[in-house]
């Protein structure tokens, strides 16, 4: 060290990161126990955005200011907690304790996996994960992909390889603008991804004709025909149809194998997004939500939902691989020396990100230490809770299910009788719910009405908490 | 818990996770002693990529298998060590210690901070990074922005407002291709993500007009005036000009006070990528390499290249706030329920990401913590050792300075007398040096020529380490 005086120097001491990690860890592992036992710790705090700003001041100085385990502390307290049981709201995973310990050493080394050189272990252990996961897609050797960051850049990588291969000419450097308009059939269950993709790749939000889904969500085959004809009447040449596998608001498996059939008639790319319901491919009990995936051009996959992975780990697999090579192609001196279906591994060539965080070892060390039964346990104690709870809504008279749950997400409403505003007595439930800090649920507009919307997602949850928020649920509508 | 017994209960036991831990803190605080210790430790193991594969197997078994600390240890020991003073290569980080910590909170609570609901939180924290990074820059109380994945990601969050606020229509909504086709003048030593995001938003490589830049690697005036003039002959609509702050093979600072000025008189938007300089900022010594900065309509930087932060956080600000909501425009009734410019603390409205990690946590903690004199001193010292790193090439007559470095990037060639062949003896060198596992460093084209390039990246390194390196290159070309 040149000097040891210096606060620079002091802040990379060995000893005393060693003594601050010891107490951070005791400081973690206190708040695991206490979320578990279901403690007084609030599921999230009822805290406005204001008022939370006024907690983080915002004038940094030049000298050291609080302390690191007081501030994490304040932290701690203030957050949204997601290892507590009562969390059954997004699709946040809550992290699988190891799984986050894991993410310390991939954040410490700080391997960024653009090319091989910057991160060897884990762009090994990423081309490892692709292969497994393509090969539970039911892909063949030939498949191929990467890691990505998030679901949203996970089907903008898909659907720029889509462009690119059922173009007749080379969009990359020519642009979208010397021929003729695009189009990409969506089921209007789609996340707001896919329209955010299309519209990002310089097609317009006009590119995207959504289509129209039957009563159990699922993309209805005779408009997605009506939707493919309507584009090209309108003189634009459809290249793709993204499914749902499943989607967001209801957690909804489209029938795969009809849309593959349909994609394959007209020769069109089909791309799926299983950001949420891939991980379904694990259990023996549900993979077969997913029958036809194999037949999809493109997939995505996210770790951070259904495989307790801290975000963000988004696997996005191409049935060719060579078509993982078509999202992005260009030369970097500084980067690469060689084209790049050379490279394998130097996943730069392929994924939106150069400096990328160690995707691969997040995933794959909870795998290799763990293997995948527990992976397989949670998916099936979901799954299964999530049909429980929707047994339950079924059997409560104030209670109403928007549709049978076929993931682990579930919608419905509470109407007691002589509700005036059925859509205004959700919306005010929730927010009284989200007062109160006992619950964390969220809500969806499903078809015009206003619905709440759960996901179990918490491998503590049980049917006992499933219980209590209804009958939370009812004293809090009695309140209103 | 609803069954003890279970595998899935047992990884999220408390006191099993408190253990793991402190056992990980000591095996990540003896990793650290060793490499700043420089002991026998390679910087980069030479194994290439398919021996690296054979390294990691990828079937994963229903049962466990490794045991996490043994994994560990071999993730440690292959990995690439930035934790080394002799890392000198690319402009990736080495961690620091307490930030890496600090991400285990993170990655821990897994707060996904697309709502403000997801993770209150952190979306207060970015809001004060972004109002403190806003404020240094030179910008006044009316600059927003936000945080996203990288610099890549950042570029093109800039450019696609750039072009939905620059195009006398609704491209949003319309597509590129519903008028005149459009134009960016690019830095030829902008990163290639400026290039890949012009062909991600749909309007082709053709679109990019490369300014041609002077001896000093800046952009050349004459060259821009030029450039303008043969996209706007070739009826092309210029809409931005993307200026370095700094370049990423050399570390030039363009004079963004000429491009404000050519910019202004063309009413292009200007976009600063100062992903690796932003952070000069924080220097009273070197901040007026970016002058002009505050006239720039968007730029970004990356507190992960030189503020120590793991992976990945880049801020994304706008000069003009509201221009932040103009790169994405959108409804998803399941996570939004207001208007997005009524909705500040509800960040998915302005990033590509929905899920997304903490990224607020990651910079204002070690900011809180250590003030903000540890990271000026972490600029002036790369920034001052770097410039005596050049002082020694020049006092070398065997080696050959590119250009005088700017920042803390430096290029250069080993030329000893008699060589037929400099390019590919660079390229030997280079290879050879890796092979040795002592020193990394990187390299890059140079106006067709071949260079070894260094980025002075780690707060261990010293003069003495760089004449070691100069040494090295000597000793390793003499056994080629």
């Amino acid at each position: 060290m040149s000097s040891h005086s210096s606060p620079l120097d002091a802040a990379f001491n060995a000893e005393a990161f060693r003594e601050t990690g010891h107490r951070l860890m005791d400081q973690l592992a206190d708040y695991l126990r206490a979320s578990l036992a279901r403690s007084d710790t609030p599921v999230l705090p009822a805290i406005g955005p204001e008022a939370m700003l006024r907690e983080w001041p915002g004038d940094f100085s030049e000298h050291p200011g609080t302390d690191f385990q007081t501030i994490i502390g304040r932290v701690l307290r203030l957050s949204h907690n997601l290892q507590h049981p009562r969390y059954i709201g997004h699709q946040c995973c809550t992290a699988l304790p190891l799984a986050a310990l894991n993410d310390l050493v991939g954040t410490f080394l700080n391997n960024a996996s653009a090319v091989y050189e910057m991160g060897p272990v884990n762009i090994a252990m990423e081309k490892r994960l692709v292969q497994w996961m393509a090969t539970l897609a039911g892909y063949g050797p030939e498949a191929d992909g990467i890691f990505t960051n998030g679901g949203t850049l996970g089907n903008l990588t898909a659907l720029l390889s889509a462009r690119q291969v059922k173009a007749d000419y080379n969009i990359w450097t020519e642009g979208v603008d010397s021929g003729r308009p695009l189009a990409v059939l969506v089921s209007e269950q789609c996340h707001y991804s896919v329209k955010r993709a299309v519209s990002v790749m310089g097609l317009g939000e006009r590119a995207v004709y959504p289509v129209a889904v039957d009563r159990e969500f699922h993309m209805d085959r005779e408009d997605l025909a009506r939707q493919y004809k309507k584009a090209t009447g309108e003189d634009r040449r459809v290249f793709a149809v993204v499914a749902n596998g499943c989607s967001t608001a209801t957690g909804s498996f489209d029938d795969l194998e009809a849309v593959a059939d349909f994609t394959r008639e007209h020769d069109l790319w089909l791309h799926v997004d299983a950001a949420h319901g891939g991980s379904a491919l694990l259990s023996g009990k549900y993979r077969s939500l997913l029958k036809g995936l194999n037949r999809a051009d493109s997939l995505i996959w996210d770790a951070h939902k259904m495989m307790m992975i801290p975000a963000l780990a988004t696997a996005v697999l191409f049935r060719e691989g060579r078509h993982s090579y078509e999202s992005f192609s260009q030369k970097a001196s500084y980067l690469f020396e060689k084209e790049s279906r050379e490279e394998w591994y130097n996943y730069a060539h392929r994924t939106m990100e150069c400096t990328k965080t160690m995707m691969g070892i997040k995933l794959y060390v909870p795998l290799a230490v763990y293997g995948t039964g527990i992976f397989r346990e949670f998916i099936d104690r979901t799954y299964d809770l999530t049909r429980a709870f929707a047994d339950l809504i079924e059997a409560s008279p104030d209670f109403e299910l928007a549709v049978r749950p076929q993931s682990n997400i579930i919608c419905f409403r509470y109407l007691p009788d002589g509700i005036a505003d059925p859509d205004d007595l959700q919306r005010r439930i929730r927010r009284r719910v989200l007062e109160r800090e006992r619950f964390y649920i969220v809500q969806t507009d499903l078809k015009k009405r206003f619905y709440l919307r759960c996901t179990v997602i918490n491998p503590g949850t049980t049917i006992g908490d499933i219980e209590e928020l209804l009958q939370h649920i009812r004293e809090t509508a009695a309140e209103i």
